[in-house]
C-alpha cells in the first residue's frame, strides 16, 4: 500500500466505524516490517526520526499484549527526555474552523523556529459528525512540513483509554524534539476536562454572533479557557468579530481570578488573511513567562501527573466493582429503587458494597 | 442546661474546634432523655413535631453504631413521605450578608404560607473564619417562628460525610412538612459542587463593585447559578448594585444554555428594606414551573439520587484502597517518582493496583 492510500484508508476507518486495533493500517505496517527493539525505537525517537516516532505511537495505541510490553519500555526510555514543550489544548465546536486555524497557527509557530506536533482526542464514544480531528487532508502545508507531526486521535473507545494514550504520545513527541504540542478536541463532550488536565494552556475558538444556542459549547469550558479566539475575523465579519471580542472580554473580567494569576485574553483572528495569529502566539508566550516566574507552570504539571495517577487508580477500582457480575446485575435494580424513594442513595450504595466485600 | 445555654455552647463548639459527636450537646440531651423507638420518632416527625425532628437529625449525625441503626430505620420510614419541597442552595463569600438575607428571605417565604427548613454544609475540613452557618443568633425572627426550623452544619470532618448527613436531614425535614428547604454553604471551598448536587435551584449572592479579587468565589460556581442576587442594594449602594446587575446579566447571557432550559436571572435586593425579595421568590417559583413542565425537575432529582449512590460507592472503594497500609506507605513514593518523570502516571497507578490486587 502506498503511503497516500494508507493514510486515506486510515481516515476512512476513523470516520466513525469502530476501529479495532488489529485492522489499524498503521498496525499492519508494523507487523509486516521487521520489528525494532525498544532500544532502537528510543534511539530513533531521540534522533527526531518521524517515521520511528509514528510507529512507536502506533505501538502505544495498540491493545496487543506484546506491543504493550515494548511500548512501556519505549515510554520509560523517553520519559527522562520529555517535558520540554508547551502543551496547548485547542477546542471549539464543529464549524468554528479548527483545522484551518491549526494549519495557519501551526505554520506561524513553525516559521518562528519551532517544531510542532498535533495530536487529537476524539474517543469513539463521543464521535461527532463534524470534521475529523487531525485530518491531514485539511492541513496540507502543515502536514508536509518536516517540522510538523500530525496524528489523528487514537480510537480506544473509552475517554480514559484515549486520554492515557494521548499523554503517552506527548512524552514520545517531546523526546523527539517537538517543543510545541497542540491537543485538539471537539468542545461538546467530556474530552475537554481530560484535555485541560494534560495541557499548560487552554485555547477556546469561538464564532462571532452565531447565536448562543448555535455555539453548543459545553458549560464550564469558558471558565477553563486561558484565551478565547474569535475566528473568521475577515471581510464583512470583522466588525461583528470585534464586538464579540469586547463582549466576551467584559464577561471574563467578571469571573474569579485563575489560580495561575493570569487574566484570560479574548482575541480575534483570521486563518484566511492571517490577522491576529502572531498576537495569539505572543499571548501564549506571555502566559508561559508569567507562570514560569510565579512557579505555577511547574506546580500545575506536578498536579496533573498526580491527577492522572489517581484517576487511573479510581477508574480501575470502579471497573473492578461495576464489572463484577453479581454487582452488574443488581445496579439497575438499586438505581430504580433509589429513584422511586424506596431506599436512600446511601443505603443502596452500602448494600452493594457489602455484597462486593463479601465475595472479595 | 437551659435551652438557651445549650444552643450557645453548641455554637461555641461549632466555632472551629473539632467536635467529636460524643460531646455534641444535642447528643448529651438524647442520651439523658428516655430514648424513643424508631417508630415513635417517625410518628413525631410526620406530625411535624420540631423537637422530635431535631433529635432525629442528631441521631442521623451521630457516629455511634446504635444511633446509626435507629437513624437508618427513621430514614427508611420517612423516605416515602419525602420529596415534596423546593430545595434551594444558597452560597456566597463571607461578608455578602448571607445570614441577614436568609432571615429576610425566610420570613418572606413563611409569610407567603410556607414552612421553611434551613440547613448548612460547612465541613470542619473547610471551616472558615467567617460567619457561622446556621447561626440562630443572627436570625432572631426566623429562629422563633413556628414555621421555621434552623440547623447548624453537621461537623463530620469530611465533605462526603457532611453531604450524606445533610441529604438525610432533608428527607426528615420534608417528612415533617417543610416544603421549602435552604441549604447554606460558604462559596470558597468544595462544598458548592456537593450542594449543587442536592438542590433544585442554586442561588448565588454577590456584592456590587467589591473588586474581583475580593469576591473570592471559587471558579465554576457562577456557571452553576440559576440566579445571582446582588445584595445590599440600599442607601448609597443602589446605583452600584444596579450597574453590577446589568454587567452580570450581560455576562451570563454569553454563556451556554443550561440543560434546564432556564435563563439564569440577575437581581438586586436589600435585606434591610426588603426590596427585591419578592422578585427573587417569584423567580424561584418560575423556575419550578418551567422545569416541572419540561420534566427537567424530576429528571434532575433522579440523576442526583443516582449520583449520590455512585459517589458513595466510589468514595468507599477509594477509602479501601488508600487506607490499605501497604498502599498508604507507597503512595507518596510513587507520587514523587511521577512528578520527577522517573515513571509515568499510568505505570505508577498500575504498580500500586497490582500490589493491592495481590493482597486482596
Amino acid at each position: 500500500m502506498t503511503k497516500d492510500k494508507e493514510y486515506k484508508s486510515a481516515l476512512k476507518v476513523n470516520k466513525g466505524i469502530e476501529q479495532p486495533p488489529i485492522v489499524n493500517p498503521h498496525l499492519k505496517k508494523i507487523i509486516k516490517k521487521k520489528t525494532l527493539t525498544a532500544e532502537q525505537y528510543i534511539e530513533g525517537i531521540l534522533k527526531g526520526d518521524m517515521s520511528t516516532l509514528s510507529q512507536a505511537i502506533t505501538l502505544v495505541e495498540s491493545a496487543l499484549p506484546r506491543h504493550k510490553e515494548v511500548a512501556e519500555k519505549i515510554i520509560d526510555g523517553c520519559l527522562p527526555h520529555s517535558g520540554n514543550s508547551l502543551r496547548i489544548g485547542i477546542t471549539g465546536v464543529p464549524g468554528v474552523g479548527k483545522s484551518t486555524f491549526i494549519e495557519a497557527m501551526g505554520m506561524e509557530i513553525i516559521n518562528a523556529g519551532n517544531k510542532l506536533a498535533v495530536l487529537a482526542i476524539d474517543p469513539s464514544s463521543e464521535r461527532t459528525k463534524g470534521s475529523i480531528l487531525g485530518d491531514k487532508t485539511r492541513m496540507e502545508e502543515l502536514s508536509t512540513s518536516k517540522n510538523a507531526f500530525i496524528r489523528p486521535s487514537p480510537s480506544a473507545g473509552s475517554l480514559g483509554g484515549v486520554a492515557r494514550k494521548t499523554r503517552e504520545s506527548i512524552i514520545l513527541c517531546e523526546a523527539a524534539g517537538f517543543n510545541v504540542i497542540f491537543i485538539e478536541t471537539v468542545g461538546v463532550g467530556q474530552s475537554e476536562t481530560a484535555v485541560h488536565s494534560m495541557v499548560d494552556f487552554f485555547l477556546l475558538l469561538m464564532l462571532a454572533g452565531a447565536g448562543d444556542e448555535l455555539q453548543g459549547i459545553k458549560r464550564g469550558i469558558m471558565e477553563m479557557a486561558d484565551a478565547i479566539a474569535i475566528t473568521k475575523s475577515d471581510g464583512n465579519n470583522v466588525h461583528k468579530a470585534g464586538l464579540a471580542r469586547v463582549q466576551y472580554q467584559n464577561a471574563l473580567h467578571l469571573f474569579p481570578k485563575q489560580p495561575s494569576g493570569w487574566d484570560p485574553k479574548v482575541l480575534t483572528c483570521s486563518s484566511v488573511d492571517k490577522n491576529g495569529l502572531p498576537d495569539i502566539w505572543n499571548t501564549i508566550k506571555d502566559y508561559k513567562e508569567l507562570t514560569t516566574e510565579n512557579k505555577y507552570f511547574t506546580i500545575r504539571r506536578a498536579d496533573q501527573s498526580k491527577y492522572w495517577m489517581h484517576e487511573t487508580i479510581n477508574e480501575r477500582l470502579k471497573d473492578m466493582f461495576f464489572g463484577n457480575p453479581d454487582i452488574a446485575e443488581k445496579i439497575k435494580t438499586y438505581e430504580k429503587k433509589v429513584i422511586n424513594n424506596e431506599i436512600s442513595s446511601f443505603n443502596a450504595a452500602h448494600f452493594l458494597l457489602d455484597e462486593y466485600i463479601k465475595k472479595h
